[in-house]
């Protein structure tokens, strides 16, 4: 039942690296870590479901801010050693900054420029 | 002069992970690491290097197989924790495997199934 589960290359604290890929425009969201449970209730769930490191517990992606993670597809790499998830972002923002996606600073010669608009304020996001 | 190297949260190895994404077609082609140097270098050269781990030195990805990553844009994430390059692939084929790119597996049910074609047979990039 849960062999697939048994192919992923987990890392030293049990963990991989999981690529949220917006499926409809192809951009990247965000990078989150997922571990054995988080990965298989983002299977059955259908929705992202993450490991948070700093609050060490199962985080369901837009469990407080409501941007949940409608997840298409679940692919794997080569190496087993990362997640690519197919996802459709409810709210149009993945970021806690309040942007779409967390990328949002590009290098310019030597600093790193911000390019992409707050859409909405994280305390309006996290206090709703 | 290298500021912005500084602002790079680096993991205890030193490294943090990169994500080299087609620009034109939005795919993730693969996912690998930087270190402090390989990502002044790619900077520097406009095209990806990488540190491997496997073989504890940087890699100019390419320099085996020709399959080199010319470098249009290089993003930082919220956290600052996971770089993200914008490519263009050289010669179609960014994975060791042959295919255009490592994420070639989708979940489906129970099972990891592979949904893409080796273009090129490894044995034929890496012994040319």
């Amino acid at each position: 039942m849960s062999a697939w589960l048994d192919e992923v290359r987990w890392n030293g604290d049990g963990l991989i690296p999981a690529i949220a890929q917006e499926a409809a425009t192809g951009q990247i969201l965000m990078v989150a870590w997922m571990n054995r449970e988080a990965l298989e209730l983002t299977a059955q769930e259908g929705h992202a479901v993450y490991w948070s490191r700093s609050r060490k517990r199962l985080w369901r992606k837009g469990e407080e801010s409501g941007h949940r993670q409608k997840v298409l597809e679940i692919r794997l790499d080569c190496d087993e050693d990362v997640i690519l998830l197919k996802v459709e972002q409810i709210g149009g923002i993945a970021c806690h900054t309040g942007r779409h996606h967390c990328f949002f600073r590009v290098l310019r010669g030597d600093r790193w420029e911000t390019v992409e608009p707050v859409l909405k304020s994280p305390e309006s996001i996290y206090t709703a």
